[in-house]
């Protein structure tokens, strides 16, 4: 399969279906109908039958999915079958509630890593995790053969935290600054700042 | 203008013109073309011009674009030019974490209210903002015509949560909760899940 041919917005939305399968199956549902899923969810049931169709289909005409093997086949498309270390760089507000979050864990994310500069919060342990200084950063990325960060540092610091990351194998990076990162081809990143997204609403409310 | 006629990846990517725009002017600079602010963004300059199309164009062939006009033009096309009162329900670890980021006030977003329905966090003052119980959420929208919301509430609560501030006239919902909210038409949601953007990025890592 050739990933990139694939729309990002189609992958992106994955994890959402994935996500909302693992509440039917909470609920004890064996079987879903791309009706309902997409009822669920808001959006249609074709553009959920168009975006499965790149990876072959699991589903035949109005018998519905089977909820246990669709979800599996996601998690292998996704690359979810096995846990990913993760490290967080920058333990801030938003670092610390990032680290004291059991989302990631239950996901199969461990934050492995924990980096700061501030010497007041080296040492610190949150959620189980000890916070270290920056300078490991390099060392510990490479050891561990981790390909994804986060990075909760203030926008000034990002670009140069990033190009760090980068340099030692980091090829995926969840941007929590507010500034656009430059990236070498093949590194994804995924910026989330909320005041942009505040920003795009505020669009539709005048 | 009919709003619902632009398609909504156009209107995402207008704050990020804007924030590099922004940072452009910081820098001293007059004028800016296409081709620099797509190099600065990683995406294409006839996208850009595109994208600015929709709302009468901006530039002039060659000339590049005048930095503060086309600030200005996309801070009124976005609804920029007063500043926004925000409800915040749900002051956790990330709660907490958001009501001390100072960026939402340095945008014009104002988290003027803070709820919780944890006794030990009512009448905590966190960034000058004092937790109220949540019963108070419904006099309060009212009263100030509040219609920006920010949910941190545990997936299970938020849904009820939106419930409640959607009847009372919020009509965009920062929702940090991981779970898919379903609100009437005309209220604008969007999710920041990292662990859906996560596995979304883990797709190309294999």
């Amino acid at each position: 399969m050739d990933k990139e041919i694939i729309p990002e917005v189609v992958v992106a939305r994955l994890p959402v279906y994935a996500q909302k399968l693992n509440q039917f199956l909470q609920e004890g549902r064996a079987i879903v109908s791309s009706n309902e899923l997409a009822e669920q969810l808001g959006i249609t049931a074709s553009q959920i039958r168009k975006d499965l169709s790149y990876f072959g289909g699991f589903g035949k005409q109005g018998s519905g999915y089977d909820v246990i093997t669709l979800l599996e086949n996601l998690r292998e498309i996704l690359n979810l079958t096995h846990p990913w270390k993760v490290v967080l760089v920058g333990v801030g507000h938003l670092g610390s509630a990032l680290l004291s979050y059991q989302g990631f864990a239950r996901k199969g994310f461990e934050i492995a890593l924990a980096l700061d500069n501030n010497p007041e919060l080296i040492g610190k342990v949150i959620s189980g995790v000890e916070v270290r200084p920056v300078e490991q950063l390099e060392e510990w990325v490479k050891a561990e053969g981790v390909r994804l960060a986060i990075i909760t540092v203030p926008a000034s610091e990002a670009q140069s935290v990033a190009d760090r990351l980068t340099e030692v194998g980091i090829r995926a990076i969840l941007n929590y600054a507010p500034v656009t990162l430059k990236c070498p081809d093949g590194v994804h990143v995924s910026d989330i700042d909320p005041v942009l997204i505040l920003q795009k609403m505020t669009f539709y409310l005048e």
